[in-house]
Formats: C-alpha cells, sequence, structure tokens
C-alpha cells in the first residue's frame, strides 16, 4: 500500500511512523508513504493555502487550488484512482469496517487540514471519503489520520506477528475483551480470580466469555444487538438487569 | 494544567507536542507535561514490563507493579490527586462534553498500553477514568491519548487565538459546519453559491443555517435530536424526507 499525506505539518508524523508497529510496518515494505505539503502547490506568489470565508465570518478557510493541483500532481504517479480521504468533524464516523474496506486498497491520499475550513470544492469534487474519528473537536486533521492509517496498516499482510492477529480475531467477536491478569497472583493484596488460576480450560473459557458479555452489557450494551446469545447467557443477562436497578 | 504520559514510547509524541496549536500552548505555559517511561520503574532485573497472561491465550499483559510504581511516584509531585486516564478500547466512548471535563482539572496522567493488555488491576484499583476513541483497533494507546490532549489543550484559557474560540463556538451549536468557500469565485468552472457573494447579511445567516441543518440531516440525523427547529426549518426536514425517499 502508498500512503500520500498532503499536510502543511510532516513533522507531526516522523514520532509515530518511526516507532513500534509502523516501523516495523514500513521496513517490511508492508507500505510506504510520503508526505505532501501543499503549501509547495500553492500559484500565489506569497504561498497562501487560506483566505478569507466568503459571506464573512471567523476563520479562514483552505483554497481549492493547491489541494486540487497537489492531489492532481500525486495522481498522475498512479495507474490506478487512489482514494482521497479527507478528514474532518463532518464525516463519516470512522469504525473498524471501514478500516477493513480501506485495507484492501492499493493507494491512499490523506488531505489534512489545520483549523480551517475546506473550501467546499474541495469536498464536492475532489474527495472520495471525508472521514471524522469521533465527536469531539482536534485542532488538526493530522492526528486523525494517524489514527487511520495506524488502523488500517495493522490489518495489512505481514505488518503483525502471530500474536497480534490472534488478538485482532478477539475484536471481532464484537464484544468489549475480557480482564486480564498477569504475575504476580497477589499484588499488594489484590489477587487473581481462581478461575484463571484453576488450570482447566473449560472454565477459563467460560469465565473469559462471561466476563466479555458483562462488560459489554454494563459498558457498550449497544453492541450486544448483533451477537447471538445461548440460553444461559440469556439468563446472565437476566441477572445482570437485575442489579443494575 | 499538568499531563503526565506514562508511555514506552515518548518519542511518538514529539512531532504532535512540538508543532502548531500545541507547541504555542506550552511555550506559553498554558500546559506542561512530561514523559514517564513505566520500564524505569519495573523491580525486576530484565525490565519486563508484561509477562504471560494467568489462563493462557495469546499476546502479553502489561504488569500492575511497574505501573502502579509509576503512577505513585508522579502522584507525590502533587498535591491535589490527579485523574488517571487509561486509554483502550474498553473505555467509554470519548466525545466532547468529556473534554470540556477534563480541561477543568489541575493534573492528568494518562497510561498508554501498547499491544498488550492491562492487568485488570491496573483498571480497577489505579484508574479513575477508562477512555476510548471509537470503535477501530488501533496498536496503541499513544495516538488516543494525542487524541484526547488535543481536545483538552485546546479548551485551556489562552491555547487558542479569537478566531479559532469563535470556531468552537460554532460547533457547539450541535450541528454539522456550513460549507465554506474562499476565492476564487470560480475556480475550474465550480462556482460559489450566489447568497454568499449577495453581501446581504441576513441571507447569508439564512443560507448557512439552512446548508448546516441539510448538512446535519442527510450525514448525521442522530445530532438533530438535541436542536430546537423553528416552524419554517420543521418544513425544510419534511422536503430533504420527502427527497430522500
Amino acid at each position: 500500500m502508498h500512503i500520500d499525506i498532503l499536510t502543511l505539518f510532516p513533522e507531526m508524523f516522523d514520532g509515530v511512523f518511526q516507532s513500534s508497529m509502523m516501523k516495523r510496518a514500513y521496513e517490511a515494505n508492508v507500505f510506504d508513504y510520503r508526505y505532501v505539503n501543499f503549501r509547495d502547490y500553492t500559484d500565489d506568489k506569497h504561498h497562501k493555502v487560506d483566505d478569507y470565508p466568503y459571506g464573512g465570518g471567523a476563520g479562514m478557510v483552505l483554497k481549492p487550488q493547491p489541494i486540487f493541483d497537489a492531489v492532481d500532481a500525486v495522481k498522475q504517479s498512479t495507474d490506478h484512482p487512489p482514494r482521497v480521504i479527507l478528514m474532518c468533524p463532518q464525516g463519516e464516523s470512522y469504525h473498524q469496517q471501514k478500516a477493513e474496506e480501506l485495507a484492501q486498497e492499493d493507494h491512499l491520499i490523506f488531505i489534512c487540514g489545520h483549523y480551517e475550513g475546506y473550501d467546499e470544492r474541495i469536498r464536492n469534487h475532489l474527495v472520495t471519503d471525508e472521514i471524522s474519528i469521533g465527536d469531539y473537536v482536534l485542532t488538526s486533521g493530522e492526528i486523525g489520520a494517524m489514527t487511520v492509517i495506524d488502523s488500517v496498516v495493522r490489518l495489512l499482510p505481514g505488518a503483525l506477528g502471530n500474536d497480534q492477529s490472534a488478538k485482532q480475531d478477539s475484536f471481532s467477536s464484537g464484544l468489549l475483551e475480557h480482564p486480564h491478569y498477569t504475575r504476580p497472583a497477589n499484588f499488594r493484596g489484590l489477587t487473581v480470580p481462581e478461575e484463571l488460576l484453576s488450570g482447566n480450560h473449560a472454565l477459563i473459557e467460560k469465565w473469559r466469555r462471561k466476563e466479555s458479555l458483562k462488560r459489554t452489557f454494563f459498558r457498550r450494551r449497544d453492541l450486544l444487538e448483533e451477537i447471538e446469545l445461548s440460553e444461559e447467557e440469556k439468563k446472565w443477562m437476566e441477572e445482570w438487569n437485575h442489579l443494575k436497578f
């Protein structure tokens, strides 16, 4: 996969791309990336990328010309039409299914604005996807792009070792993860549930399933709508419902 | 505000903290931050921070001891009890209201794991808040912590200039933003809506409100539940409903 990132602040990404999973994935040729500073594409002699909004008001607006021309230049270097992703609060709410969809692509372009709004013509005539990582206000699209890129790259073949691939599968159960414990069995008087120390595999699996359901029930009941439950599991829910009220 | 970040990868944050709004806010003493590498707090001679999970299974689990001791050390340097925030997929879904709540605090501690699970005793006996930035799988808590920190710091007094403060207010309308346009009025044959070029302030405001409602109606109808609408606006909705089906 090739990733182009249109940004005025390429240095924001270095720490993330040069650490941990992303660093290893890059070194293993799982993906590569390039920063495109769209200020380099301005046709105005002051290299201004933004201008005042038509109709007045506070805040500046990113001009169409530098971003259109930067994306055009990137597209000339590829055969297949890339996905052009705009990071913005008005975009579709990002979910794991979208990460899985983007992981099928050969080429992604991310457009990251900073403070300013985007001229609407960018949205309507240049981008293929508008993405919001959540209902909170961020200063810049850069952190959102890092979020999307991390979640996509880790799905690419060869990005993760076997251990982590397995954990990924566990997420696709649709439930929140069960609790984990490691040594010591007694830390400052806080102990580990005896089921986990029993060595009884069936008991451990049952404990984990129940704890996973319980956590999902109390924290994210919305996720349970998609889950098929056994009769015993439905009874657990009834008990928890009783606890709650 | 003081922020302590417990992380094994402090270098991931540098690009974000040393750019743009965060850099200016730090230089203006709006907030300060410190990295705490909890590997430095291990009491084991190999400086191992994780261990195998009780009950077996793939993946490693972060041990309680280094994280408890690192948080204890940080707490000793402060008078008020800090908020201790765990970044994890099982946490509460992050929203702007939570950013506003955290912006009232003097001291935040973030705990960032990487691949591994957290020993449950960390969750139950050390942290005050568990936060998830969205329903997608990330390699590390670091990108989530950057997200939360950016959204909180920009709310602190003095972090933003006046222009940006105004934009922030516009978010609190609860609607998605209306479209923005800037020069040129004609770019590659794509033109700016004539209302915005009219110079008629009332017409412009009405156009913006309508476009903001329309965008919210078609993209995020869930947000409209909280909005009070005029009779005229309700009629617009009926027309859009008609368009949609």
